[in-house]
């Protein structure tokens, strides 16, 4: 076996005149007038290898075989290319390599695609035969970059005092596991382990058990209908403190995020992070993980047009619901098709449309201007800076649909109007999100993000008065209209703990019944803690300017849940479902489980 | 919320006269005629802080009713301790803290054990309340010694240019799979997922795919009958590489292994280690993995007894066995009963007794002397260095026999004979593992390793004349007479890959029927590739001294797969059956899974 002496993308013309041994993938080959110039490849690169009659031998011989993707290992010497050959787009194009001897490794099937970037061809392709779409360059610079990530978030960490620490994969289905992946015991039959959602259980143990800083990035596993951006198994760095205050840990967490940023793409995030309530985030850009690289901000006119002779406006702002409105910069341009595309985008997002004005000519122009007053008209010009050639969009509906509907128009204007810089990274932490959240069908108060999530001291009293009106100490960390991590501070006094249960309808005893041993485990010293958790695949898929997150796995699932690469989910034998004590069912209709 | 300034640990002399505020855990409390003297415990540390109503105030009452395990903040003037009290034991033993204020965080119900060093308390007790169990210093101190080897190991990798992969949890079950975790998929009813065993099949396929370097510190998983030292869930150091030969891979896996011990715990291990052939580890230690602490070594005598008048030695050497002997030198003086004791532990490794010769008073002594020739006393004493003093002790068997007792007795002399040196790390790989064994209850070979493991280039024409005599490219690493971790170089050629699956007794088909996807990815450029696995829990057991993997795991489970903290596994929903459609089956006893 010829050992490689060096790789094939870090030879330069320093080399010249040594005798090197490289190993790697031919890439692609050209026979000029007898004189066989090969590409040869690994992970450094890319290598000029030539056989030539006058040096080659049997070497041109065995090399005249090798087809695209064959293995093989060269010996040969390193040389200058002659100068009308130099190749300014390879860093190697100044070099070539004589060979003089040659080893096949192994030869190649005619693979399905060409192992090169920006390659053409069916994702499902690529999944099946993914150890062929790895060789692609793009694909091997994703991973690395994914390898870097982990090691610089690993980095910061431990020179924090964080301690890595790994939890439990084969843990305890919780009662609303109903997303939870189960695995049946052979041991213990007719009883079964779930995969975590998220450690979130030990990681607050691991508080109570003293441990202060630990972190973990930790698989997580969530059975849920897939959307394009979700996987079975996924990746978070997730994070637990004791005794820091909300913006100690937000502090710290913003070094690492600029950290990470530097050190693998070289961008340079500025700290701290601008702190958006969350209410603000709602009310100015209809979305709790806003896209701050643009404006074009949402305006409240609800007071403005409360007794307008617009009927529609007058009534749901009578109704408890709200008007707002987007002024699109400069689009009185647009035909009258794009102006009616509105009405069934609203109707994506729940909304009944999108009322519309264009100063044009200087005139408002729209099928409600009519119904404006001269004073209505004058408020709405100086709330929205309406200005010759804008068009003022407005919903009016419930807070939740105005803001579903006109945020998501803001993204939309955004990208249609070019007002997105590319290449900016902008971070923003979201806080004070709301503690409890109210379940119409239920008829009771939810627990927004956990029922262990501390609220502000400061709302403690709105558990008697407001419920709906507590702010919780949860974050989000938002970056380019994407939430790419989230957290809270966690209940550590037991009797804010009884006013949470309370609030959701729960007796200490109903909840202990419940929560059973971590709710025992805080009856022996819990520390105030709090953590957050990264979206590690969605940090890499941006870091790397991918848009899907399977781009960012090595071995990724199908949005079906399957693994194109290996078959599986499989049949498998009827014995092994003997040994675990359980059979399959008639088969039935996958019930699809509630989102949220 | 009183934030701490300092840590209780880190505080020092130069600390005096400084207002500091600490959190932490109340570790013990003392009153001395009003005086309340209290150690406050956190991850860094003890620190004495002081109530005295000379300057505390109402903090002191406040503080008399803290119990053991309370959390609090306090806030206090460092001051050095009166001479009389300085506590030398304690890295802060020399200053302590005046408290003026205390605010308890937490109250804390008795623990069920003390929270300190070498508590005697029932390890399911420990396992039960985990959370307190982890509060104790040798478990911090055993966890972030363990974090800190993962992260010897990453650095140590990453530096070398291996890119940490992360492989799928969710796998495909393989035809072997009796020892799978099946977790039944609820999109695609009747099909299951399986847990990995190890991510053998993805590390290769990444090979296949041009990574070169992979790593990823794994979670594995296997559904066995636990022995002491088997968790359903581990966690192994997973490397492949690929254009090294073995002994390139191992020179730097010894790189590695040296780093670790050094950054550890300061513990220099030379390099390079010993490569002793598995022949030799058997027929020198009758093992695989032996003690290499201490020399006792087996020796062979086969040929001295041959023609004994000892007629079970003539006739075991007739049959094919062999004799072997150690020498348990000065050992003359054990009492008859240690003498008799010796056949019940040969038993327990099958072997029928052992015979002993006592060497003392000029004699040889003992049932067998008088069947012994004076040339065969000779060439005794000579092979065995016979002298006054000593005992010999025989084993007559088939070779797997004599190995096991002789091997075993070794280890048991080199213990109770105070042979070892208990702060030494003696590192060996044991290489050449034989490729193929001899099933006999199949009646055909089967892989030691796996199937795609490499054998040695000059060894295979063997494969026509004596496939049990073919040594494979495989490798073990023993650390003090344990397996720490092994691999094997891959076969990468197809004709050796087809003599490989024909000498299982599988023709070409019927082995891409059993691999399937894995086997047709090798039709697409394989490059010559290898790898090992350290056994990360078992590595950090013998870093961190302890005799048990639970004790390097912070959420351990027990020898029948239980979590004692959680209650998993447990029942579950029929509700969540029905969605996965499952259904358990009637019970029945959990059938053994064969080991090896």
């Amino acid at each position: 076996m010829m050992l490689r002496t060096h790789k094939c993308g870090t030879l330069t013309k320093a080399n010249v005149g040594e005798t090197v041994v490289l190993n790697g993938w031919v890439q692609r080959r050209r026979d000029l007038g007898g004189v066989l110039f090969i590409d040869l490849r690994d992970r450094s690169g890319l290598m000029q290898i030539v056989f030539n009659p006058a040096f080659s031998g049997e070497a041109l011989e065995t090399a005249d075989k090798c087809r695209n993707e064959y293995v093989v290992a060269v010996k040969g010497k390193v040389v200058e290319r002659d100068p009308s050959t130099v190749n300014p787009n390879l860093p190697t194009g100044e070099i070539e390599v004589q060979v003089t001897e040659i080893e096949v490794f192994n030869g190649a099937k005619t693979p399905p695609f060409f192992i090169e970037d920006g390659v053409e061809v069916d994702e499902s392709v690529r999944l099946k035969y993914r150890y062929l779409d790895l060789r692609r360059p793009e694909m091997q610079r994703t991973l690395m970059l994914r390898s870097k990530a982990a090691k610089v978030f690993r980095d910061f960490l431990d020179a924090n005092e964080f301690v890595e620490v790994e939890t439990p994969i084969l843990t305890k289905s919780t009662p609303e596991g109903a997303r939870d992946y189960l695995v049946p015991s052979r041991v213990h039959p007719g009883e079964f382990f779930a995969l975590p959602q998220s450690p979130q259980i030990f990681k607050q143990l691991l508080m109570v058990g003293g441990m202060e800083r630990y972190y973990q990035i930790a698989r997580c596993f969530r059975d849920e209908d897939l959307r394009a951006d979700r996987q079975p198994e996924f990746t978070q760095v997730d994070i637990e403190t004791s005794f820091l205050s909300q913006d100690q840990l937000l502090t710290i967490m913003e070094e690492l995020t600029a950290k990470l940023f530097k050190e693998t793409v070289g961008y340079d995030v500025p700290t701290p992070f601008q702190r958006l309530p969350y209410a603000e985030a709602m009310g100015k850009y209809g979305s709790d993980k806003p896209d701050l690289r643009f404006g074009l901000e949402l305006v409240d006119v609800s007071d403005v047009v409360s007794s307008s002779g617009v009927k529609v406006f007058a009534s749901v702002v009578a109704g408890g619901g709200m008007v707002k409105a987007i002024n699109a910069k400069g689009c009185a341009t647009w035909s009258r098709k794009e102006l009616d595309d509105l009405t069934p985008f609203a109707a994506r997002y729940g909304g009944k449309g999108l009322a519309y004005i264009v100063v044009k000519d200087g005139e408002w122009k729209g099928p409600i201007v009519k119904f404006l007053s001269p004073e209505e008209i004058a408020a709405l010009t100086e709330r929205l800076g309406a200005e010759e050639g804008d068009v003022l969009l407005f919903s009016a509906d419930k807070a939740k649909v105005v803001h579903d509907v006109l945020g998501n128009l803001r993204l939309k204007l955004g990208r249609d109007l070019g007002l997105i810089n590319e290449s900016e990274f902008r971070f923003a932490w979201v806080v004070d999100f709301p503690l409890l959240g109210w379940d119409e069908e239920a008829g009771r108060w939810v627990a927004e993000h956990h029922p262990f999530t501390r609220p502000h001291d400061e709302d403690l009293p709105l558990f008697e008065t407001n419920p709906g009106a507590i702010r919780a100490q949860a974050y989000d960390l938002v970056l380019n209209g994407y939430e790419v991590g989230g957290g809270s501070m966690r209940i550590y006094k037991r009797d804010v703990q009884e006013k949470m249960f309370s609030a959701l309808g729960l007796t200490m005893e109903e909840a202990r019944e419940k929560f059973g041993f971590f709710l025992d485990a805080f009856d022996y010293g819990t520390p105030p803690h709090g953590g957050m958790a990264f979206g590690f695949d969605r940090l890499v898929m941006l870091l790397t300017g991918r848009t899907n997150l399977r781009e960012t796995i090595a071995f990724p699932k199908t949005a079906s849940a399957s693994d194109l690469l290996s078959g599986a989910p499989s049949e498998v034998d009827e014995k092994q479902l003997q040994q675990l004590s359980i059979r399959v069912a008639p088969q039935q209709k996958p019930e699809p489980v509630k989102q949220g």
